[in-house]
């Protein structure tokens, strides 16, 4: 038997025009792709004479372990996730799960992660320029981390002046957390300080805004939108948000 | 006389194999294309026909004048950076420029910034899965940014672990701020904490490797490197870097 491929593909925000070469080719090489339902659907034709192995939202160590079943039978497997898949995608549960069955690098199948444009510099890019200084992401979902983790997360980001990527910000079935890291973010920043609301970036329906922290409201944010949190001296030029490169403005003077 | 544009790319790590659709496709529309010489040359035959305005690593605020002014001549200009135009690169720069000359969303020229696969990400896909839970990003160039500020970003981000990618790491004039990252990272991380080091990802000398943190040694650590320090259950797999989705594997099980 031949040895079989396993690709983890980030395939961006969704249109195709921000997937790249590189994750259409491992598509491409593909007999077996796996993945979200929503997102297979977005790869068109790309997808044509490929087996397919669409699965649910909640269904991600299910869709993981078929598609390791399928490379270890000697296949060459495209796992697919939107964004990048290296964050907060189906890379490192790939990784999780060969590791627990003895896998290691150099074993067969081979593994490899093919990145991709994550929701953070999407978002950002419609937004303007605002992750232009140190930055960090926090996933607001506490499925699988306890939400004393990330309360401390954000209060640390809030005190040191990151600009704050929030990715999962909300769903019907987690409705308080947002507002609650809006508080603790709040708690470190100015009521005016900027903030971009992007839903479905790079989609049919996209949608792009920006209001302040102290008027965030979670009511408009799902699990199709990501929130970015300018820090002190983020700048709303009137829709469109940029961070300055520095503290100080030694070169541009 | 026409209105210009301003397109801010970013060109992903180097390789043609990253660079999206979107972003060719803007170049291919620019008649006048601005960036770092360096990152030019990787575009190739992308570039044959335009005018072309290559210029320096520092002189970063001169080709951002040089491509506004091209393009409030009236030219569709390309204002290029490696990796992601907006973490670190020229896109928050020219909006910053464009901003202290009064221009504002909607004015002459129109601007659209197209996001790129950043060096974290880049790096990431070659090392395994390092970003899977929360990360930052912390630039340790203090050119421009005072290091009492990056200083307790590294704490910050150390204590509430985080998963940290480290941009501009190290240069010739900048050669201590690397061990000094560490030590504060040790100060609440075990000295076996997971670190990937990859230079010039997607280039021809592309060089990927793993280490501790105790044993990461800014000798060989420079400006075309990307440092991935992993958080406090991030696990190396022999050359391969995973950190976990969860604090609890609660679906997993």
């Amino acid at each position: 038997m031949t040895d079989g491929t396993l690709y983890l593909i980030g395939t961006g925000p969704g249109d195709r025009a921000h997937l790249t070469p590189a994750a259409c080719a491992a598509i491409t090489r593909s007999a077996v792709v796996v993945g979200y339902r929503r997102y297979l659907d977005l790869l068109g034709d790309l997808l044509d004479g490929k087996e397919i192995v669409a699965a649910g939202l909640r269904e991600e160590t299910a869709r993981a372990r078929r598609a390791i079943a399928h490379a270890r039978e000697g296949r060459a497997v495209a796992l697919v996730s939107s964004g990048d898949a290296g964050v907060y995608g189906m890379a490192g549960l790939a990784l999780e799960l060969l590791a627990a069955e003895g896998w290691r690098p150099g074993d067969s199948p081979y593994v490899e992660i093919i990145p991709g444009i994550t929701a953070a510099t999407a978002a950002a890019a419609l937004l303007g320029a605002p992750l232009m200084h140190d930055w960090a992401c926090i996933s607001l979902s506490d499925l699988l981390t306890p939400w004393p983790i990330i309360r401390s997360r954000l209060k640390a980001v809030a005190v040191a002046d990151f600009v704050v990527c929030l990715y999962n910000p909300r769903s019907n079935a987690r409705d308080w957390q947002l507002g609650e890291a809006r508080d603790i973010l709040l708690s470190e920043r100015e009521p005016d300080t900027p903030v971009g609301i992007v839903r479905n970036a790079g989609r049919e329906d996209q949608a792009v805004r920006t209001t302040t922290l102290t008027a965030l409201d979670p009511t408009g944010v799902d699990m199709l939108t990501t929130v970015i949190v300018g820090n002190r001296t983020t700048v709303d030029l009137g829709g469109m948000l940029y961070t300055p490169r520095g503290y100080q403005t030694k070169e541009a003077k």
